[in-house]
C-alpha cells in the first residue's frame, strides 16, 4: 500500500443541489485575480455567459452578492469581488485547506500503518 | 448560507486509479455482515461476477488478500474477510470517519460565520 495517496473532493449543498465546489471556487479566484469575468471564463474554457449564470446562481445561493461589474471605461468592462465574495473565496481556501491537511493525517494514522502488516500475494 | 451543508467524497488512489472508496468500503462489510459474497453482490445490485472482480482487483492493487472462499458445505459455499480485510474495513472506516468530522468543524470555523456577514440580495 505504500503508494496510494488518499483523495477527497469537497463541496457545498443546499437542498436545491451543489452551491460550492472547488471548480467554481477557482472561477471567483480568477475573477480577483484578473479583474474580469471574460479572462475568468476564458481561462476555465467557459463562455462569458456560462460563466456569468454560474456566479448568479451562486448569488442566489448564498443570498449575497459575490461580484460588482464597472462598465466601459479605458478598456472596457471591469468586475471584481464584493468585500463578501473575496471573504467566502478566503474562508473556503481555508476550510478546503483543513479538511486536506485532515485527510493526510488521517490516512498517515489509520492506513499506511496496513501497508506494514499486509503480505503480498503470489 | 445557514441551511448549507458541506459534503465530502473521499478514496484511494494508486498509480493506475482508483483503489479503495465507500463503495467499495461497503461491498467488503456486506461481505463481513452477510458471510456471503453472493448476498453482498446482491443487496449493491452487482453481479456475482462483477463483486468478485471489484475484490480481486482490490486484492492485486492492495498487496494481500481481502477475502477467504470455503466451497460447499450446508448451504452452499461462504465468504469472510481475511484479518487484513477486516483490518482494511475498520481502518477505512476510522479514515472516513475522521475525515467527516474535520469537515463539519472545519465548516463551522470558516464558512458558517459568513452566514452572519451576508447581506440578502433584494
Amino acid at each position: 500500500m505504500a503508494d496510494l495517496v488518499p483523495r477527497c473532493k469537497l463541496w457545498l449543498e443546499s437542498d436545491s443541489g451543489l452551491v460550492m465546489s472547488d471548480y467554481r471556487l477557482r472561477l471567483l479566484a480568477l475573477v480577483a485575480e484578473t479583474g474580469s469575468l471574460a479572462s475568468a471564463a476564458s481561462a476555465m474554457h467557459l463562455s462569458y455567459r456560462r460563466a456569468w449564470g454560474k456566479i448568479k446562481e451562486l448569488e442566489a445561493n448564498l443570498g449575497f452578492p459575490l461580484v460588482r461589474s464597472e462598465v466601459g471605461g479605458a478598456g472596457g468592462g471591469h468586475t471584481t469581488l464584493t468585500d463578501e465574495g473575496r471573504q467566502l473565496v478566503e474562508a473556503y481556501d481555508r476550510f478546503r485547506r483543513r479538511v486536506e491537511a485532515a485527510v493526510s493525517q488521517a490516512f498517515a494514522e489509520e492506513l499506511a500503518p496496513l501497508a506494514q502488516t499486509g503480505t503480498p500475494t503470489a
